[in-house]
């Protein structure tokens, strides 16, 4: 079996390439795609490889950090286009053959804190 | 060296107890804390655990999956009071005596999906 950080890896390597191939190699054929925030949901390979295909546009990303443990990972991604950035943060299972089984994608934004601990916090 | 995801387990089991005493107990002295989606940042032990007990609440939550690799680990937590719930992911280093170091937490909300994609989506 594929060591899945490593598969995790593979993952946005070939979305940064643009080899949408090799990215489908990473991906179980009945693969989960899961979108908490908006509960959208895409199911399959061709669909993933389709979402992220159009989704990813001009954007290029930097892996922060991957982090792995038997047959669970996690990612955390930046994507930036001109100045502007955004993370993502990728929870992913394993299949049986070391293909990614479920991928669930938080994108948090920035927001204003709440005034009441501004106390508590400096800013950076 | 203690398992740092046996520590992340303790941090969020000692903070749905409100056992502040055991919760400060599972960090460094220099802990820093960062939400980057605010840029609001607490550094050391006091101030840490200061900032949990007023910001929990009367949130109760649950762990739904804790990933470790060797000095990393990551959760994701859901809080919910009445019937509103919210999600945390939350990313953790140790230190060389394996209390938690740092803590990267991430407040992803709700958004409306892109209507120019709801053809490649189903929604749950």
């Amino acid at each position: 079996m594929a060591d899945i950080a490593a598969t995790v890896e593979t993952y946005w390597a070939t979305a940064q390439a643009r080899d949408w191939r090799a990215f489908g190699a990473t991906l179980a054929d009945d693969v989960r795609y899961e979108l908490p925030q908006t509960r959208e949901r895409v199911l399959g390979r061709d669909g993933v490889v389709r979402f992220n295909a159009e989704y990813l546009g001009e954007w290029s990303l930097e892996v922060e950090r991957v982090i792995a443990d038997g047959e669970q990972a996690v990612s955390w991604v930046r994507f930036s286009e001109d100045e502007e950035e955004t993370q993502a943060i990728s929870f992913f299972t394993a299949s049986a053959d070391g293909r990614i089984q479920t991928i669930t994608d938080f994108w948090p934004t920035p927001y204003e804190p709440p005034r009441e601990r501004e106390q508590m916090v400096e800013r950076f």
